[in-house]
């Protein structure tokens, strides 16, 4: 089997992976409209390429927070990477190293942050977290990831509860007895979602900066109030998310949502988006209409399930080559030229 | 089977009831264009959900003409629900008592006002009535369903003759013969829509005022005119209504209609809705547009085909959790915090 | 089999015609998609019911050109119904009169204008018209039409070449041996429609009126532009017309049409449509839009399959029967009552 | 089998050809979205045609730079014309002369420019060129074809890199042992296509102004910016192309983006297209927009599968006839007639 695009290693973790594992990480909530939405929204932008530009020399580097990665596409937090693959999430670390790129490790992570760290020195990587009921918790495991190197702390805002995802229910989805949620073992129980806190609030925003000089990042920002809401509390960057369109059902495409809110930002702060990405062109169009970078959250998780740390490289590369080529075929040599005027919302 | 969802009930009535009671419930007008479009509408509509409010502590609880309810959602009325379950409308009354919710037994009961009144003691009912040609006799009822103690009447306003329902006419549908219309025997013949009186107008809302001191609902209006009138005609309500798609085929989806309702009503009456509500995020659309509540048809048929009261308060209790979810992924603590700009329409 | 609607009697002729019949009756030009459209446009269009009007006393009659009919729907004018029936046009004249409605005899008709006469003495007929390169024929044709007592003269303006119907060519389409286009004989070559002048502009009306004192009807019309000019030259109507899309395919929907052509008529004359009537609330969209009649094509010929003058009837009271329950669900008592404020286009 | 449209021959080439070869043929970059869309945007499109014109002498002649031609279609560059029929673009040039059309021979021919040339003398041929790095290459390709009488050169400004066409990845796509790209033997190594030079800028133009007297005519152009480039280049035509949607998968439709182009152009130089042509409607509403001329791609090499250079006439006769039949249907007697009235988008 040639592996030519993503949708060649969707089929083959659909094909391969434990019924069990591949409904989790394909679950969207409720009729799984917002998670569809998330792919076809990309289909109503329209490229407006332009010819005879020297496109000789490509330059597809950029930096987010100020760090240079090889191109604007990151590993989206996403948990229990060892349903997809043995290593879990030191496979991940390894492969997003190996491809200069950045990874955002999940608090719901079935290896340590600190093998997480250690399996992939140098590397860039940001945590994830949720602010639990029990704070003393959060506030140690912000403290262990800052100590351990991790360059930022994203802060998830959207999951005060966990979506309805009916194949989970129906499946009875949990964790293997032999998978744990490393990172909380002692202060929780594994798996209790409810130990999240759903009265966090924007003022949480400076709890978290008082325990830390990491910058912060907020992820799962749907609108252009929250967007100036985060901007005013100080956070260094937004991720247009709505959980791989897992938690609330029938929100906006992120593609959608990002146009909205980068207006409302205008600069102030970096802006990223996940959800949806399956192709060199969809990073391409995110990154006209103002995204400084996007993350992949299935995708990855397919790479593992393909080949583990190679198989996530494969995933990268391919997504690399097809964005250098798309930007290419658009008329852009480097990621500075890309912009607005390279697209337009189709009216169909 | 795990019921998740009330596709889940759907599917089980479909395969469990007679067909011709399947068919009766589900039919629509004509093609079903308007019975599939109040489904369809909801897609259409997105939200615009707010992050990082305290949700911790969540009230879904309103209040319908100055009655409290534990959520906003009631048993629209249906006719026959002895071809869903042997104890009928009796099973109905007492689900919806155990839920706190509002049920508007139908004219067109298997069972009578007084068995659905006894059966549910205290329960919140409202009694649904159509105006038959025999004026006395409808007089009759509405004054047994005062005396009952209904706590509103609802005029059905969209028929004045029986919409054309093909698989109905195929099956050469009529009730089993144990079963009765209860309400109407003496009064009139089983069955005989004909009976009904397609001479109404607006000017026999005075006449039913000048019977009873309940309030009253009228139920079936679709545009900003019919709400005007009614507003002006001294009515307590109006549910936003299409008759399930089974009357005039082609008309608005409910959700489309109830945002001119609104417009029109300004908050003169109360506004409710029935029609496609499938998921709770449903409910959530609908007050959002304005409704102060809304009402199932079918999905409590569903419900009672499955397990009779017990069912019907899965149902229930399903929506409830689901209605309870969206509100707190969309930012929302309570109901009052719902409004306009909670969603937008997609131009898709 | 029970005949519920239009759809059973097209799947009881597709069933049971000849391959080669059911082929030319259904066949549309090219992809065949304006002859789609013509069915789809009318689910675009949304109804605005109004409630509580007093519509005990239905009357659904209307007149044209100042003849009245038992309802606003009419036989088009298609060709070679012995295709369909043995006894071709006699039967649907005879249907025509039997439900008080009017007939429009086409040129290529598989019986004389005499025997379509007589089978239906006192009906409404009118003829259809192309004109040939040999107008003498044409003027005898017209001469012998008003003769026989047609009360209006419809000329077809879409056809001076004929559409090209792929399924025609494939299976070589000619009329079987034994049936003869009657009217033509002696004049002209059977089938030859290369016969037709494909030099008539709109002077050619000027010279038709020269020929007759019938009122001139002109079909195939599409634009506000040439509803203008057809008033300028003196016809008494206007059937607005794609020829069931077998003409020119990707032209609009007749319903569509219909708009701009009343805009422009302004009244002067009266307009008509046919293409995609199915429905008796779709009778009511084209009079709500302006319509004062329209004409049903395919129908009549699957009523015809069905059981001949029989068959016909069945359709046209089913239609009848859905239009007048359509116009009192959308609280209309009388014709004169439908108007512009019942629809609205969906933005969809 | 009668070939009645050319949906028959793609139906026939798919059957009969080579798997590799079909795929090849048919092959859109990525996921297809815009070699699909070609086709699509046709159909929201609708025509406004006008009746009562006189259409009985019709012409449909055109001169493109000047040159007439026997209907405005001609042959698009493509390459690899004996994978189709054995005498490769010799049978090409043939059916293009036979048919007074004009044949634009691909630089990726598996003929010489010598062969196809004396294939058809005084045929009309325009020669397609790709700039190499190899510089004085193309120089030799320019001035071949000069000096053999090809009367424009088309220079392709999409490819500065070849697209990402899955199925010849998953294929291994190559050409067999036997065909060469026999232009280019001695200069390149055969199917190199990254001896292509993507730093080609609109000053090559000027180069290639300096090497030749022939008219340069720019393929691959989609928006009004690099329209007005080419006219301030000197060019003197224009072909909208997104290279049958090889290239950057994603962009407009060229029925879409040839409004924007004409509207920028304004009469300066002639604008042609290629891209979704399959009826002769297509090239009706093209030349509606302001196309002087369409080329097709596909559909000429589906002709040649089918039968070498009669299958090719074959396909050009169809698309003649149903262009004329188009045009009569519209009212249009000669192409000067054919205008924007013709037309209007569908807002669907």
């Amino acid at each position: 089997m040639t592996m030519v695009c993503l949708s060649d290693f969707e089929a083959y973790a659909k094909k391969y992976l434990p019924k069990i594992a591949w409904d989790y990480f394909a679950a969207g909530a409720d009729d799984c409209n917002t998670r569809d939405e998330n792919i076809l929204a990309y289909k109503r932008i329209r490229f407006q390429p332009r010819m005879l530009r020297d496109v000789s020399v490509m330059d597809i580097r950029t930096k987010i927070l100020g760090t240079e990665i090889s191109f604007p596409v990151g590993i989206a937090p996403t948990g229990f990477h060892q349903l997809a693959w043995p290593d879990g999430e030191k496979s991940t670390a390894r492969a997003a190293k190996a491809m200069n790129s950045c990874y955002i490790a999940s608090t719901y992570s079935t290896c340590t942050l600190e093998e997480i760290s250690a399996a992939a020195p140098g590397g860039l990587q940001w945590f994830q977290l949720y602010i639990h009921r029990n704070r003393a918790a959060s506030q140690r495991l912000v403290q262990r990831a800052e100590a351990l190197g991790f360059q930022a702390l994203v802060l998830t805002a959207d999951l005060p509860y966990t979506g309805k995802r009916r194949d989970d229910i129906r499946n009875g989805f949990r964790l293997p007895p032999h998978m744990k949620l490393k990172n909380l073992e002692g202060d929780f129980e594994v798996c209790k979602m409810s130990l999240l806190d759903p009265s966090v609030t924007w003022n949480d925003i400076y709890w978290l900066q008082s325990l830390t000089h990491l910058p912060i990042i907020i992820k799962g920002i749907l609108t252009k109030e929250d967007a100036e809401l985060a901007v005013r509390h100080g956070v260094q960057g937004i991720i247009v998310s709505n959980h791989g369109g897992r938690q609330l059902d029938e929100g906006p495409a992120t593609i959608d949502a990002l146009v909205e809110v980068v207006e409302a930002v205008q600069g102030r702060v970096e802006v990223y988006l996940d959800g949806g990405i399956r192709k060199g062109s969809d990073v391409l169009k995110a990154l006209a209409l103002g995204a400084k970078c996007v993350f992949i959250g299935r995708p990855a998780l397919w790479g593992l399930a393909y080949k583990g740390e190679e198989g996530l490289q494969d995933v990268l590369r391919i997504l690399q080559d097809e964005f250098r080529l798309s930007m290419a075929l658009a008329g852009c040599a480097r990621v500075s030229e890309i912009g607005r005027h390279l697209v337009q919302f189709s009216k169909l």
